[in-house]
């Protein structure tokens, strides 16, 4: 089974060679030691849409894109989502490019480690969940849950250890009644302390706008958007980060980009940068 | 004064290579005989966001798509905004491409028609308006102002008629109260009869967004968007068109576009298409 290639994915060495220098270090040696290569990647409309309405499929950019960014999966040790796409997309969080492990090789050579942020533990899955019928299928790894609750419920537990998964409790600071705000300094500062030394920040809206904030933005070594030449309209899943100010109270841009590339890519465009601390 | 090239603005002729297939016709034919040929351009941030709030000066793009702005100026003959972008900006509407008249060489040649929707004839222009300046200095026409009023204020209607403009009356549809909406192809139909072979649709967020309806998507022949690699953030003038639904009502993509071109240009991306019917 795990030579099978049915849907995989092929994504060919000619697109592969513009996004080498926005990927984390193939020596595995990263800008800081104590924090993973981090990657902030999604698609959007021209209205910056991630989706029509949360949960909904929204099929935005071509299939090179859906291509590259399963290509990008197998270049980081973890994808990371907030529970809100784990609740509305069942996702796979796999990686399906051909050659990796469970598409065309033993083992999971290639599989990303998914994180989901979860600060209640509020993600119900199930024997059933598309991540765990992908690691009975040898074709994915079993998530990392990322909580506040110092005793994650023990059913739940169970199952993911099964898997090879597991909790990981953390304090989220600013928690204010049942919100809680991610630290992406703790949060990073952990996964590598769990060996993941890449981690590519993936949706969905909530979690990629709490990034591009000031206090964080630094922690950002690299930008991917693809960009679909459609407008999804207004209500859509947007990404636009919260609003900032200057000292005398107005308003300024929110984040800008360094080291801009755009790359054609089909009918789509790919932005590659750094943010500008 | 006419050959004054001050402030001019040159856009080189291995840039105008792009866009000549995305911009009207040489020749003066236009693919309706009873419309004009109808461009919609704006630039945005990567959050779709045209200005940081009404009437706030952002700079969203570099010098060389400011260039190009002025460049597809001097390609159509019109221009035209809302009343919100005249009251907010108080734009010059002018091109200042080297060469043009006022801008290197004698005339008006090559200065479009500014038309200003203005529905209840809002906008209190004066002789210090920009736009004024700029007729007396020779460097740009008056603008037709397109109001449902029968009978524009005199005093102002005198000022636009010292310079050459002129109110335009007509009749907008589905008028509820004060708020009119624009019936686009009245509107076309007009400018086409009062002379106008092209018209370029620059904005604000208002006047683009009740273009990028299903009723009116038809009428733009060309669709010229610049992209910045910067985030505004939340609360700044966004185009994202009304949300449409299927017959089942589920929410679809409000506008694809057709025949896509994307062309990196400095550290922003211009983006040429059609919208498809």
């Amino acid at each position: 089974m795990a030579l099978d290639k049915r849907d995989a994915l092929e994504f060919p060495e000619s697109d592969r060679v513009f996004l080498e220098p926005h990927l984390p270090r193939q020596d595995g040696t990263t800008p800081r030691s104590d924090m993973p290569f981090t990657t902030l990647t999604f698609a959007t409309s021209l209205d910056s849409a991630l989706a029509l309405s949360p949960g909904a499929r929204t099929t935005l950019s071509g299939p090179q894109s859906k291509a590259m960014t399963h290509y990008l999966r197998s270049r980081h040790d973890g994808i990371l989502i907030g529970v809100g796409t784990a609740l509305a997309d069942d996702p796979g969080l796999n990686c399906r490019i051909a050659g990796v492990g469970g598409y065309g090789s033993e083992g999971l050579i290639g599989q990303p480690r998914p994180v989901v942020i979860d600060s209640n533990a509020r993600w119900d899955f199930s024997e059933d969940s598309k991540l765990f019928q992908l690691c009975r299928q040898g074709r994915g790894r079993a998530p990392w849950i990322v909580t506040t609750l110092s005793e994650p419920p023990a059913e739940k537990q169970k199952l993911l250890e099964k898997y090879g998964g597991r909790y990981i409790s953390l304090q989220m600071k600013n928690s204010t009644g049942d919100h809680h705000r991610i630290d992406w300094n703790d949060l990073l500062l952990t996964l590598r302390s769990h060996g993941l030394q890449s981690v590519m920040v993936e949706g969905g809206g909530h979690v990629i706008n709490s990034l591009l904030v000031p206090q964080y933005m630094s922690l950002i070594d690299s930008v991917i958007v693809t960009i679909a030449p459609t407008w999804l309209g207004e209500g859509g899943v947007v990404v636009s980060p919260p609003r900032r100010f200057d000292g005398e109270g107005n308003a300024i841009s929110a984040a800008r980009l360094r080291n801009v590339k755009w790359y054609p890519f089909g009918e789509d465009v790919v932005l590659c940068g750094q943010t500008q601390s």
